[in-house]
């Protein structure tokens, strides 16, 4: 790690820095040749693209059938199909909690004005699943939990074949078989994205697409955005920032620290600390630990370019942190309750010595689809609520009508617009004179 | 307006065909050039744009001064001044009851796992406001009464000068006045849009921006969001679906066509019904009230392009509506009550014959800041969870770590993640070695 000594805050702004991104135009444009080709081509082009891109030709069907949902899913150990059953569980009761009201408490704002608001589920929508060296089934509990919850129509999963098999990862099928997901997709890449918002034979198209990926993926969900459907976040790599402070075992910040390194060579990795023996124990801790790993290699490549800085207290430190707005925030305090309040911009926060992030990606029960680069200045991460939309009701009785003609008139007068104070005038006319 | 009788379902799709935005890449180059230019030379840039955009040389300043504001505000007639007046008291009281728990109630996942959700303002936000043909202050109501209700922090107006003056519109100023705003910027299109995301000496820096803008503004609001600067929601012309029974007033259903028509030549008008005579009424009336407009011309281009349609009954009538998602939805039904439940797409629903859409436009309560071109299936319009993030946190005592230990280590070991199992396992040697 890069380490840096109480840094003025004047260069804040330049250890803030996440790497730039690359210019995606040729990302973006063979995305483009892709989504164009499946509009076009259909189920044809995907069965093309799992042959060309995902090393699986001759897939008997672009849909999992019954059949082989369950011989898959009976494949998952029982000790990884007992975790599963214990975090989706979790996270049932969590975002559980978090449904909202039909119909919220109607509002009278003048009277005779009545105005309310329902919440309803997003219709459709497309749950993306990477597969590449490891399949992620934690992201479609992630995703699938909340969509199940708030009774979406229509739940279509997409996660590419694997290599040479044309299969499912079992652990995917049994995550997708408990949460009772049954249009199961062989499609990865952009070209899932493009099925889902075009619609295909085998696909049906979607309402707002949901899930992380390559950066095919991530430039396909943009092409997506702009064919009016909608989706869960813009993406970037992962990340946490540990603020440490001398009560802190510096063998679980550097295990913290490893868990995001490992994710890839661009992770973010941010320490931020009050004491210098905290400090130097972390850094011994990261060079005991790293050789331990399998992915040694890329936790090492991500860990060159982060940053471990030695801050003068507490507040200063959560300064630094809300100036940053991590993904990922870990509170490695003797109090962290203490700080919540004045946390403003983070993602997830985990609190003490004995939370660490790899609970909440997993089983805590809070959802591991966060805002990433900064995004958590303005971003929520995926939560229920990514699953409804609300839609606002106004109702208006005669007295209603005749009390806000007054506001209204003059309103769109002044704006010039005419026809609008018309609307609002034929019907004063007409309750005036049927009083009369 | 075109009109179709009982048209097949499976035509459906092509009358609900909205129009093909261009091709916006030229639009989106020179947006481009425009944020370059902004990011390296700040208020000089934004003077000269104003020059030469808006036709406003020489500003002495680009904000406007406390003077400015209140010599402004106080030429807007007292007839408007308390018409707006009311609107801000009812957009008030109905985003007031938005107000989200600060702290979400804590759910206990599993005995000593406890996770939960704090609501916060995003800190700083970007409000832009057009200028043009009309000052549109009622859309600074819809943007800054929950900007201000959630607290944020800072809260930047933008606005272009006006031709020749390089002044404000009164009734803006007015109305910022009136919602306690300072910062007012006087900047316009994408220049304000960049201002807004890279920040100027004269304008800082914000976290989300909102608000509506030509293709200029729109295709900036595109490249703020690349950047990591989060907008409100896609921008596209504004649309009207209307469902109209038998007991449908054909002059009152006529007016509300023309009010959406008057927006824009690619305004969206749609009129169902179940009626033939209202159908012909409302086409002879849209003939006799359309002369009678200042925006003849406009409005007249627009039903031109736009689309009446006969269909069987109410439940038809319902089907096509929540396929299209319309931005707005007129219930001119006798009962409309009973067809709520069933509006699944939508951005507001104006309820009975006695709600214009004109009412939701400046003062019922409800915003005018809307899902359009589609977007309602899976987007809200603006409230005040607009200006929220929430924030997840998780707290894990002994027995807690003990318990998910079990569940994670498994996982974190299916997904190829070494270091995430070990960040657990660490914890539960060295609690289960400080028991023993």
């Amino acid at each position: 790690m890069q380490i840096f000594r109480n840094p003025d805050p004047s260069q804040w702004p330049a250890l803030q820095q996440r790497p730039l991104a690359d210019s995606n135009a040729a990302i973006l444009a063979r995305a483009g040749e892709i989504f164009d080709d499946v509009a076009s081509r259909g189920d044809e082009a995907l069965r093309q693209y799992a042959a060309q891109l995902d090393g699986a030709p001759d897939l008997a069907s672009l849909r999992v059938s019954a059949e082989e949902l369950a011989a898959g899913a009976a494949q998952v150990p029982a000790e990884l199909q007992a975790a599963i059953r214990q975090a989706i569980q979790n996270i049932t009761t969590f975002h559980a909690a978090q449904r909202p009201a039909a119909v919220e408490a109607e509002v009278e704002t003048m009277p005779g004005v009545r105005c309310w608001r329902r919440s309803v589920a997003v219709p459709r929508v497309g749950l993306y699943v990477p597969g590449g060296s490891a399949p992620l089934f934690s992201t479609l509990l992630m995703l699938g939990i909340p969509a199940k919850l708030a009774g979406c129509r229509e739940i279509v999963l997409c996660t590419p074949p694997g290599r040479g098999t044309g299969t499912i990862a079992p652990a995917i099928l049994f995550a997708a078989q408990e949460l009772g997901l049954t249009t199961i997709i062989k499609a990865g890449g952009a070209q899932a994205v493009a099925a889902l918002t075009v619609g295909t034979a085998s696909v049906p198209a979607v309402d707002k697409i949901f899930g992380p990926g390559n950066r095919y993926v991530t430039a396909a969900k943009q092409l997506a955005a702009q064919r009016g459907v909608a989706i869960d976040m813009p993406a970037g790599p992962s990340e946490v920032l540990v603020i440490a402070d001398a009560s802190a075992n510096p063998a679980f910040v550097a295990a913290d620290l490893l868990s995001q390194a490992e994710h890839g060579p661009d992770s973010q990795v941010v320490l931020l600390t009050d004491s210098e023996a905290v400090l130097q124990g972390v850094v011994a801790e990261l060079e005991r630990q790293l050789p331990l790993l399998p992915r040694a290699d890329i936790a090492r490549q991500a860990l060159a370019e982060s940053r471990a800085i030695l801050l003068t207290d507490v507040k200063t430190m959560l300064a630094f942190s809300n100036q940053y707005a991590p993904e990922h925030l870990i509170l490695a305090v003797a109090a962290p309750e203490g700080l919540a309040a004045d946390i403003y911009n983070a993602g997830s926060v985990f609190m003490g010595h004995l939370t660490p992030e790899a609970v909440g990606d997993y089983a805590s029960g809070t959802n591991h689809t966060l805002p990433t680069g900064g995004y958590a200045r303005a971003y929520s991460g995926v939560s229920l609520d990514s699953f409804y939309k609300k839609i606002t009701f106004q109702q208006l009785a005669p007295n209603g009508l005749l009390a806000l003609a007054p506001v209204v008139e003059p309103m769109a007068e002044a704006e010039g617009l005419r026809a609008h104070a018309h609307a609002v005038a034929l019907r004063r006319e007409h309750l005036i004179e049927s009083k009369s």
